[in-house]
């Protein structure tokens, strides 16, 4: 597997580099730590940080900045950052009135914000955290007990993001992405696996007439090894999967995301997304809105998940505000 | 191959209809044709077309909106639109004030644009057009005379779209145009060829340890044939070829785009994006603005693509306008 790296060591430092040197007025390094910032810090509002291993390129990094996140801390690639790294995220996107952390649902990165949450705790900063579960093919995982968090991650940043942007207390922001949490579900696909640079070969094996349902976004294996399909039977699968949560019913207003895996063309993402349409159309279910692009990558897998979110009221007006970080502009 | 598609003849049909979908605020689909046009519509300035063949995306329909394009017209996967598709393109979007033209350098769609533009006068629509040849990689290909159409495309449509919002004439915004073409240059590699979903099979063949240097973004083949070595080593390359055109010298400010084919992480772009900042920084050519991410891709293509644009003042002020289209949202 050719990967445009130069040393397997440093990919996440360079990267990291790569991200402050392209977008230097939106996100700075803190010094000698895997951990973005924004470049104007954070004042006067509740502070938001999130992160996890890296491979998921935006996710965390390009979501810093107005609107969504204040700080993204970065572990070595699939591998949860360690509590020291959460801990000085912690302090420095403090901006006085608390720190919400937003941690997706593996079994290392909980243990390690909860360390941070706690050490930053003995420093009289205000924590609390909110850990995203949003991905239905299984219920625990090698990685995990619970369900994973994936890509529905995004819309917590968002609308959080916006909640605190607007002036939200600790526990109105808390509350905003508690409200997300419970409302958005994901599932995703593989048609290829993905290469850890240091594995140098691909995290599992599939045939030319093979896919993986309900893969993670850490190159494990899904729960269904299928014949390859169509596009359209393929969305209707994990389709089926989130709407038998019971969440999402005729009448119902929600916010698509048709997720990029890093290595999918986004032509056959958009091919997705029209049958995501039409499906839901037939249910009733409106669309408030939709995204569709690499939002929530596992390096150079190929594949896509569907994240589907209910909004109210509320949540449309926080996924409505404005946004302007690397990986996500709004106006 | 496993591509994400239904019927391998709907693929353009179906993604545009996913894009007008994800879109409706943005773009809506002329019936019975492959044009993206502003859902909006064009009234009072100058109108941009643009488009190519399909398997670019975002390019083009995802730059239709507030300060780029007014339409974009889908060819079948790496093929040129009709001329009877770009004229209706430009009908529906002249706003009254002329239509500029912007057409990459292959011949099929020159010929087919300057076809279209004939149709169109004819019915005394004011239409002008400029050529955008940035590929520095080769003088000409089997596909073209003179150098190819690359990622620098994005460049124009966003400078040239950011005067004709602010009202300038056709002539202004064409000289607009003019004048980044004249120093946009750009250069690609891939590790990896693309499958056009039509043949099923890779365009070209890659072993484990090559890569193409100076390919296109048709899958063709590019000019060097090289043992894979680090992305800085290849960035070298690339950059060398782009600054012996010598535009670019100590004391120049430029853009730059980090332009991945569609199958590469964006990881990988930012590492390296972190090179060619450092050996622009090396040479004293200050880096006004970055931009990294997949813009013009080819299809699954594993790959980059780096673009330089010197900037004047003049330049500046188009680039730095606000824009909001699907893919690139400038507050």
């Amino acid at each position: 597997m050719k990967k445009l790296i130069n040393e397997i060591d440093n990919v996440v430092d360079e990267m990291l580099n790569g991200m402050t040197a392209a977008f230097p007025n939106y996100v700075k390094r803190l010094e000698g730590l895997e951990v973005l910032v924004r470049a104007g810090g954070t004042e006067g509002k509740v502070a938001l940080v999130s992160g996890g291993g890296s491979g998921h390129e935006p996710a965390h990094g390009g979501f810093v900045g107005k609107g969504m996140l204040d700080a993204a801390v970065a572990g070595a690639v699939f591998t949860s950052p360690t509590p020291d790294q959460v801990y000085e995220a912690i302090k420095a996107a403090d901006g006085g009135k608390g720190v919400l952390l937003i941690i997706k649902n593996y079994t290392g990165d909980v243990m390690n914000f909860e360390m941070a949450a706690d050490m930053a705790r003995d420093e009289d900063i205000e924590v609390d955290q909110v850990v995203v579960a949003d991905d239905v093919a299984v219920e625990n995982s090698t990685w995990t007990t619970g369900r994973r968090g994936i890509a529905g991650t995004i819309f917590v940043h968002k609308l959080a993001g916006a909640c605190a942007e607007a002036g939200g207390s600790l526990a109105e922001v808390k509350a905003v992405a508690e409200k997300v949490i419970a409302n958005v579900r994901s599932m995703g696909m593989a048609v290829d696996a993905c290469t850890v640079p240091a594995a140098g070969k691909p995290s599992f094996d599939l045939e030319e007439d093979e896919i993986e349902i309900g893969i993670g976004i850490h190159g494990e294996p899904g729960v269904n090894r299928e014949k390859m399909s169509t596009v359209n039977e393929i969305s209707d699968k994990l389709l089926a999967k989130i709407l038998a949560e019971g969440i999402y019913n005729e009448g119902d207003e929600v916010a698509v995301m048709v997720n990029g895996m890093g290595g999918t063309p986004l032509m056959e993402l958009f091919i997705a997304n029209k049958h995501v349409h039409e499906v839901l159309g037939e249910k009733g279910i409106k669309i408030y809105k939709t995204l569709v692009g690499n939002y929530m990558t596992s390096l150079d897998m190929e594949g896509f998940s569907i994240t589907l979110l209910k909004v109210d009221d509320e949540l449309k007006k926080y996924l409505d505000a404005p946004a302007d970080t690397p990986a996500f502009v709004q106006v």
